[in-house]
């Protein structure tokens, strides 16, 4: 959709976390009170009709917008975080990096076979954390998952998309 | 207000992070959309008539109610975290725990002298940490500081409130 009015706030921050990384900084949109209410608005008219009952926000930004969301669907809020941070029992999924593993999990309470998933985070860039939370909440065997990105990056080196199979429902407020 | 439909949905766990902590967790309160909704309208109750201009979410699970209760106030988000993780420059608090000490950060663009900040998080214990948010904002020197908490620990031990100066608004949804 590419609404002028986000596009024009994302911020762009050269070098961060390393060189040559041109990081979208969507703080810029979330302290801004017009644009925290366009994603709203975008994402209430993308999910309304799905019959969402969990929105999986990935730690930490996807917090952010996965609450808001989910107050307006009539949904609840699933925290999908790294190790030792739920206090509760957990089911874990792991996955490869450039450096070494990390490991994602969500209270194995959280989801249950009659959910329709919504999984949220800020940016899509090479997919890998949000893979693994999708391969983790099919473990939970829900009646479906729909996956959203506030922000794409479209790069042929990326290619984030890649990582889900064929027919996966994957959208994203921003294609930059 | 101790809202029973919320203290009914409050998970207490033994031991965690540490042996012979009872830690109040709001995962079950987020992921029951009734309770979602309650602590969106309370807090819009308590706030709607303060003029609050930016939500502070303290890392991370109180980015969880900032945002939603943001856009109902048509306030912006500001993301207060530890080192490292916002990409722009910053403002830094440091302050004391236990054993050494821990910072806290805030984008320098984030907050503004016309602004009425709202601090939130999930629990105040002993309040150190967000006690060190509200040093860090009243470094940006905004026009008025709230501070609220979904849960509130009443025990002679922690007196959380105890950190404040004198006439510090501070509210909280649950005293437990």
């Amino acid at each position: 959709m590419n609404n002028k009015t986000l596009l024009e706030n994302l911020r762009c921050i050269p070098d961060f976390p390393q060189k040559g990384v041109n990081f979208r900084d969507v703080t810029t949109l979330f302290k801004n009170p017009k644009c925290l209410q366009i994603m709203e608005d975008e994402l209430y008219e993308m999910y309304k009709d799905k019959g969402v009952t969990k929105i999986v926000g990935i730690e930490s930004r996807g917090f952010v917008m996965a609450s808001a969301l989910a107050i307006k669907l009539n949904a609840g809020v699933v925290l999908c975080r790294k190790p030792g941070k739920l206090p509760g029992e957990t089911v874990q999924e792991s996955y490869s990096k450039e450096y070494g593993t990390d490991t994602i999990e969500i209270h194995k309470d959280a989801i249950t076979e009659d959910d329709i998933v919504l999984l949220h985070d800020d940016l899509l860039a090479t997919g890998g954390t949000m893979k693994a939370a999708y391969d983790l909440v099919k473990k939970f065997n829900p009646k479906k998952v729909y996956v959203n990105f506030l922000i794409e990056l479209i790069h042929e080196d990326l290619n984030g998309r890649s990582n889900f199979e064929e027919g996966t429902d994957i959208t994203s407020l921003l294609q930059v």
